[in-house]
């Protein structure tokens, strides 16, 4: 290998994720993450390597390389890794193509043209339906038979490191029983996989479940940011609005599908049969092991959750079939995120709602303080990494810290 | 005047709408819409006139314009204004610059980054609130208190002239109580007001209710099209999806707010108080006078309602503030949508739902046929204009033929 890999290394040689960086000297361009580097595709292009052109490789976000559909990508994954495999003593002949993380500033990967966020995990599907409607009637009859989805906003998507400031909005006071405008008193993350479309249809035409996986580029960590509060009030009947719009979180590497296919797994059994147009084979899970950790200001560090992307009862597949099943069109660059991941127990649940039960069981964590949601200077981060014999692909880390509101 | 305008026109001296034209000759390029011609801002600009360069007009899309603010954009009409004013005599000299409508192709007028959808006519959310769920309690306790909205799906915006397909989706049966896949039986259009974004705030950073119309660069005539029995068994609890994203219509000629100012008019009174940070003057409402009109293959015409914009409980600088309350950025072309515009009476109603209150109430159109809701192969037009002391000010018309399922 070129340059030395760590062995618990998120970007190992079968990963090679794409992103958007800079440093003081470099613009913005892409590059691939590499162990503890990022190799600048730009220049290792205009050395001559690889067969795409390096004007895909000039740009601020992924999406024109992106467009050049997978048959391109995937083999320039293959060139970057046949590439990487030289001798580590022809490290000093290309040290100008390597650029270290620490020295990189990352950037939003992609130009998101428009964000849909799904609901797919039953563990919280129920226990949020449990909490906010009917404990005995959880899931809503539609549940088990589409995917239920809601449309975002994609101008307040930021990239890993961005930090958000806690929003203020309508608040329904309990005591009064009118609404109040105040700071949120419950700030939540989402734990969510993202997964960026990489392939456009035509307005009008649906995309078969069969073929749905060749629409989509990678993946990515997400984290939908929620003001409980707010969206409680304001929710019904037409959904979350700015309960959730204020900002979503991703990380900067996307992480290819090809990356992700030794890591496949079977779903969970879909019952009742879903149908035809939803029909899919249920061998396309991955196994994601995923983590979220919260940071102090004082730095200390806990685990909030354990989570999986297996658990998702609802696969991508079947998202985005469901998704253009009525004609919609989907552009190179819309972002689908899962929806919250949450397992069957409280310490795999994937947000603040589920772990603390919407505040009646605040956690207590590392600085002996409690938790029902997040506080200012919290720094919450998550993680996300696939194993499997001996083979590690991740996604880095997605980290964001709360800064107090400005009112 | 350089040229005649009939009395009549939407596009007289007053109005000065831009928007995105092509002819056999001429790429896409921006236009003003003047009587029945079109005025071409690029060559105009290239033959010296107006102050903006002509860089900025020879464009796929008008974001580039919008973006230079109004400052720039206001004196630009007022230039071509002043230009239009001259003698008819002048017509021959500059005939090259003016493109008749009928031999122009109209294109989506905007890169929209973000739609968002309010529900803020309370004739119309009362009455849906009566079918959908209790006619006791119809309006929900968060309506009188904030203007709801939900965000929608860019994609699949269309231009005027776009036919749209009848689309398929998950239905529940009620007679087997289990979903099944079909084309949509109850295919809607609704009758909005959409405005556009002409400058951006900073995430993070909330627009004031005071500040909110310096955001706006203009409006056009928006037709969310909705699919009943698919958004009935989709929309709890993440709210409308599938039901209307397969398409939303919009007219190509948008409509400046200086242009609409003269027809301002009070709005009506809101009890409860709204807080603080939505306490607009209740002077922003606008007098538009719209209608829909139903056009069958054999050729009759039918009008299915005359609403009027002025019935908004809630005003756009209230929408655009409280939008942005909690933080949200907004983006120069953004679309924002009134939600439908319904009067007191079914003669004023703004969708079919309401007009054929659920298809309980058939209404018999000029063929002799009934509609409860639109069928294949008919065409809704909308229409907008303002009048006021003789001046009119339109927005031309909104008109889209309905295909059949491709099922």
């Amino acid at each position: 290998m070129i340059i030395n890999i760590p062995n618990n290394s998120d970007f190992s040689i079968n990963n090679i994720p794409f992103g958007i960086f800079s440093t003081a000297e470099r613009s913005k361009r892409v590059g691939v993450a590499i162990g503890d580097q990022i190799l600048d595709l730009l220049e290792w292009s205009k050395a001559g390597f690889g067969e795409v052109e390096s004007s895909y490789f000039d740009q601020v976000v992924l999406n024109p390389f992106i467009k050049l559909r997978k048959e391109i990508t995937n083999q320039l994954r293959i060139d970057v890794q046949d590439w990487l495999k030289q001798d580590a003593d022809k490290y000093n002949e290309y040290r100008s193509l390597f650029v270290s993380q620490m020295d990189a500033t990352m950037h939003l990967p992609i130009h998101i043209g428009d964000y849909t966020d799904f609901y797919s995990s039953i563990e919280h599907a129920t226990n949020v339906g449990k909490m906010f409607r009917d404990p005995e009637n959880a899931l809503l009859p539609n549940w088990r038979h589409l995917p239920v989805g809601y449309h975002g906003r994609a101008s307040s998507i930021v990239v890993s490191g961005t930090p958000i400031t806690r929003p203020s909005g309508q608040v329904l006071n309990s005591e009064t029983k009118a609404p109040e405008y105040k700071a949120t008193q419950k700030l939540d993350f989402e734990l969510e996989m993202g997964f960026i479309v990489g392939k456009e249809n035509t307005l009008g035409h649906p995309i078969s479940v069969d073929e749905a996986e060749d629409y989509i580029f990678g993946m990515v960590l997400f984290n939908d940011w929620s003001a409980r509060d707010i969206q409680k009030w304001e929710y019904v009947p037409l959904g979350p609005f700015l309960g959730k719009n204020f900002t979503s979180s991703m990380s900067p590497w996307v992480v290819t599908m090809e990356a992700l296919e030794p890591f496949r797994i079977d779903a969970p059994k879909q019952e009742p049969q879903v149908l035809p147009y939803l029909d899919s084979d249920r061998s396309r899970n991955i196994d994601i092991k995923l983590k979220v950790e919260l940071e102090t200001p004082s730095g200390t560090n806990t685990t909030l959750s354990n989570s999986n992307f297996k658990y998702m009862y609802w696969d991508q597949a079947q998202q985005l079939a469901h998704h253009t099943v009525n004609g919609c069109n989907v552009r190179v660059g819309d972002l689908m995120a899962s929806g919250t991941i949450s397992g069957t127990t409280p310490e795999s649940y994937g947000c603040m709602l589920e772990i603390s039960w919407g505040g009646k069981k605040p956690i207590i964590i590392s600085d002996g303080t409690t938790r029902s949601f997040i506080e200012d200077g919290d720094t919450v981060v998550m993680k996300g990494y696939c194993q499997k014999d001996g083979i590690r692909v991740g996604f880095g880390e997605l980290s964001t810290l709360v800064r107090r509101s400005m009112d």
